[in-house]
Formats: C-alpha cells, sequence, structure tokens
C-alpha cells in the first residue's frame, strides 16, 4: 500500500491512502488519522489500512478524491529519529578523492551515518528556505526506510524484518558551512536544515522484485531547473544495506517505531549516469580539471527528485521543491 | 509547576502534575494526557495544568496520590528533538589539555553542540543497559530545557522566551567508542545511547531567581556508588546560555515544539568541586599525573543526580540508575 500525509493545519496532519497509480486517495481516518499512530501499532493498523488500499485500487472505495501532492506533508511529518548513511562509498570515495583525501579502510566495513533534526521536516512541494545563498545550497537525492521497533544488537537481517515504509529524502545540505562545522567534531547541526520527503511512503510489497535483501534496485532521477542531472541505480552500489544501516544505530540502544532511515547521496561509479547531488558533480570537476565549476543552487532554482518503476510509472511521487530566500 | 510522566504501558505514558515538595501527585487526564499535547499546544493547556498545580499545592485536589518517582519515564519518553550543548568551556579545555590538545579560539564564540537520538529515552530510574563494559560506560550530569516552537533565524534572547520546561539529563556515553566514532567525521552515533531525565519538569518560575538570563544558578549533585563526586555549579560558567544553545540550531531551521535541549556536562574551574562525569575526572588526572586511575562504571554500579534549591529542597528528584549488562 502506499500511504500520505494530508495537510490540514495540524502539526500531524492527515492519514491518506493512495492508490497504487498516484491518482487517487482516500481518508484512512476510520482506521487511524495519524502516520505515527499507524508505526506504533503496525500489526493491528497495517490489515486494516490494506484492505482499504485494496478498495481503492480497485476502484471500491466509496469516498476517494483525487491525489494531490501539493497538499502533502512529509509522510511522517516529524519523527522520533532520523538517521542518515552514507551508504554509496563512491560518493564518500569522489569526494575524498577531489581534496586529496584517503577513504579509511575502515569505511568499506563500517557505515559513515549522522544524526540529523527529525523535529520540522518539508512536505514534497515546500521550498527550502535559506537565508543566503552562500551558504552553499545542495540537494541529496537518496532512498529512507521508516522502521518499526528494533532491539539493541538487532543483526541486520533481523533489522530488515523491521522496515515498514520506503520514501524518498531530498537530504539538503549547505555545503559551505559544512568544512567548520565538521572540523569542530561533533557532526552536522546548522549545515543540515529541514530534510524533505516524497509525497508517497509505500510497503515492501509495492516495490516487487526491485526490493531485494535492503536494497532497492531502481534509478532515482535528479532534474535539476529542469534538466536532468542524474539517473543513478540506488540498487547493486549501495555498500551497506538498509538493515546494515540501522542494525548500526542498535549496537549500544533501541531504535523505535517511526525511526527514519536514509541512504545518503546515490551514487555510481560510472559518472554518465550523472549525480544525485551537486556536491559530487563538482568533485569530479575537481579530479578531472583541478577546480569545481557547477555552483550550488541559487534562489528560485528549482529540484525535481523522482523514482520510477520498470513500466515508467512514478512510485513515490516527485520532490518538487523550489529554493527561496528567508 | 512541576509535570511528570507516569508509565502505563504506552510509549508516551500518562501526563501527572507533581506538588512542589514532590510529595503528591495529580493526573492530569481531565486536561491532557501526554506531555508532547501540552508542548504542542502550550498557550491553551498550561494555564489549565497550572491551576491544577495550585489546587495539589494547596492540597486541595481531589484524587491527589503519593508521588514515586519508580513510576516515571522521561517527562518526555520519546522527543522530535534531542540536541546536546558543550556550553562549561572549562570541561573541553580539562579534555583537551589532557590530550596536549588546544582549544580553538572560535569555541569561546560558537557553541558546540551534537545532534541526538531522541527515539527512546529512559526513565530516572532506569537501568542504562550496556553490551559490553569495556565501552567505557559513563554519566553526564546536566541540565536539560524543553523548548516551544521557535523559528529559523531567532535570536538568543528570543530563544529564552520559547523555553517551556527544564530538567536534568543523564546523558550517558560510551567513551571508548567516541574517539573512533568521532574521527569518522560525522559526530557521534553508537556512542551515545539513550539519555535518562529526571523524574519532573519543572516551569521557570518554580526556579526563581536561579534561573537568570537563561542559566541555572544553583549546584548540581552527582553521586556514583553512593559517594557525592560532584557539586559543580550550573550556572556562572554556563559559556552559553540556554537562549544562546537554542539560537544556534536556529540558524538554518526552526526549532519545534518539544525539542530538548541540553547544557552539556556541567563543569566548574575550581576542581574542589568534583565533576559531573568521569570523563573529566580521568582528564584532571592526566593532567596532574601523566595518566587517567579513576575506571569507568561498571556493572552494578549507580549513579544520583540531584539538584536543589536554596532550601535544600529537591527541585527535579533524583535520576537514580544502575549499570546492568544486556
Amino acid at each position: 500500500m502506499k500511504l500520505a500525509t494530508y495537510r490540514d493545519g495540524s502539526r500531524d496532519g492527515q492519514l491518506v491512502v493512495v492508490s497504487r497509480d498516484l491518482a487517487t486517495a482516500h481518508y484512512a481516518s476510520g482506521i487511524a488519522t495519524r502516520m505515527q499512530s499507524v508505526l506504533d501499532d503496525w500489526n493491528f493498523l497495517a490489515p486494516q489500512l490494506e484492505e482499504l488500499s485494496q478498495s481503492l485500487n480497485h476502484g471500491r472505495a466509496r469516498h476517494a478524491f483525487a491525489f494531490e501532492p501539493e497538499k502533502c506533508m512529509a509522510p511522517l511529518p516529524r519523527a522520533y529519529q532520523w538517521a542518515d548513511g552514507s551508504a554509496y562509498i563512491n560518493h564518500v570515495e569522489l569526494v575524498r578523492k577531489a581534496r586529496n583525501a584517503e577513504v579509511p579502510e575502515s569505511f568499506y566495513t563500517d557505515p559513515l551515518m549522522y544524526q540529523g533534526g527529525s523535529d520540522d521536516f518539508l512536505g514534497p512541494r515546500e521550498p527550502i528556505v535559506c537565508p543566503d545563498v552562500t551558504f552553499g545550497i545542495d540537494f541529496e537525492s537518496e532512498v529512507a526506510v521508516i522502521t518499526g521497533d528494533l532491539p539493541v544488537g538487532c543483526t541486520p537481517d533481523a533489522a530488515l524484518e523491521g522496515i515498514r515504509l520506503v520514501m524518498l529524502a531530498n537530504d539538503v545540505s549547505l555545503r559551505n558551512l559544512i568544512p567548520a562545522e565538521l572540523a569542530k567534531g561533533f557532526g552536522f547541526l546548522q549545515s543540515k536544515p529541514a530534510t524533505a520527503f516524497s509525497p508517497v511512503a509505500v510497503t515492501l510489497d509495492e516495490l516487487g522484485s526491485a526490493w531485494m535483501h535492503g536494497r532497492l534496485n531502481l534509478n532515482l532521477e535528479s532534474t535539476w531547473n529542469g534538466k536532468r542531472v542524474g539517473l543513478t541505480d540506488a540498487g547493486p552500489e549501495m555498500t551497506f544495506h538498509f538493515g546494515q544501516l540501522i542494525a548500526h544505530i542498535c549496537k549500544t540502544r533501541n531504535v523505535r517505531a517511526g525511526s527514519i532511515v536514509g541512504s545518503g547521496t546515490v551514487s555510481n561509479k560510472d559518472w554518465s549516469r550523472g549525480y544525485s547531488c551537486i556536491a559530487e558533480k563538482r568533485a569530479i570537476e575537481t579530479i578531472e580539471g583541478g577546480a569545481p565549476k557547477t555552483p550550488f543552487m541559487r534562489f528560485g532554482d528549482t529540484i525535481r527528485i523522482e523514482m520510477k518503476d520498470a513500466a515508467g510509472a512514478s512510485i513515490f511521487g516527485a520532490i518538487e521543491q523550489k529554493v527561496a530566500r528567508g
């Protein structure tokens, strides 16, 4: 099934079930009003939502209406956890190579992850508001999962069983704030403003055989100012699958229902596939020509992030954001 | 007023109002059942809770019962944000001096903060469960605040107006995991297991003149295995006050209601006041004798963290935790 959260003026919005073709939707209010409630009580509520989803897909839902992604908040408008990996090691290799730094050997066995802010996510059509364009505004096209409860010490395989929903993310980054912030040693804070998510989050069965052992084997499209700049394969080159990323957090603590875990920028060794963040394009330019040429985003720029299935249908709907001064 | 959350088997527990002397409590269920609901709608709900608090303090609340801190979850059992500062620069100076590192000049003007996990907090009497004692289990006695909504670009003074509640925190750290994790560059993840909070969170008026411009001018007691090891003054040596810490987050994003912001380990230049975390004691030993002597916590160890007012009464109740293998 596919789930979304409609804006209704409240902090958590209204849960809706969306049809597979993203054409119609139906309020889930007879079952649950908020996405977090469903995650808190998944085994009881998910089957009921599944039933509504079936009716909707078969055109039998009584009060269906046209689905409008413009009305969406993030599927989970605020979350108790947002931890983002950097699971495509090719991205790390490129960025480091551009600044003549080595990738430590441990990075191939120990996932790189950061704890992000999760109190104020953006809906798929909300602007990226930034006070200062010199902060170096960049998009990062990613895949993300929402989990159920997973206990401390959980293995990667067991963690896979706890994945409830999959969606897309734009992990907006302020590149020019990153070097000084990371030099302080405590990770990201100011350099990661609000993250945006796709209109819908979907259960694994919606992904069919494209979902395989914690990796999503489909292409992620990034379109910047109307030009497709990336068509990167999210599958085989994901060095650490989602179960490994979740288990990494579980080493010393529980992961509770509604935690969101991101893949990091999807990145491929084949440069002809393009890029899922500008920083990577700039790294390639630096490696090839000694200096970056492509500037970061400007006020008024647009970014569209989408993933299509084998038949060319959009799975999650598109993230479409504009950069705004604010 | 003083608020707490009683364990009831649910994820968010039951909100209770606690009397000033921590002797009695009353369910707030006629007003709100969960702490986050109160933070989401503070201006409407807080006055009603205040009224109940007055009745309780005057012995006029009908269904009051004896307050038992053992029944408490964290005041906010899970939160949409937990960002912890390192606001007592003396702590940073000591730790760096012990490893012959300099404190960068910017650390005196730009707060050091990290984004922590907030999906699974510990109540004040819940054990610190750790799979391996060689991780280097340490307590960190801190002051923390819970905020309302604050907009991006908010000033430190305006941020002070958004502080709703104050409580104590034990920001448990796994010291021996920290060096390798921070060397990866993305901050803490595995080295910060679940944080514990005091039985009650209190509004600023409960602190009287001890709360002054974002600092809490009272002593924080840390008692390790029954021995008081720290009686540190949380006030004057807090280099960055809570408004500055919150405004630091607000530079590039909104801070939403229910965000928890911590002070970091309370630390004083006068070593005779003791310590609020073992790492600091070990730093002092290293500076004085070339090597640390005090080991980190062992399974079965206890830690008690408490703060008393000028009259000697406990303000927040005590955090009392035992270290357990798990």
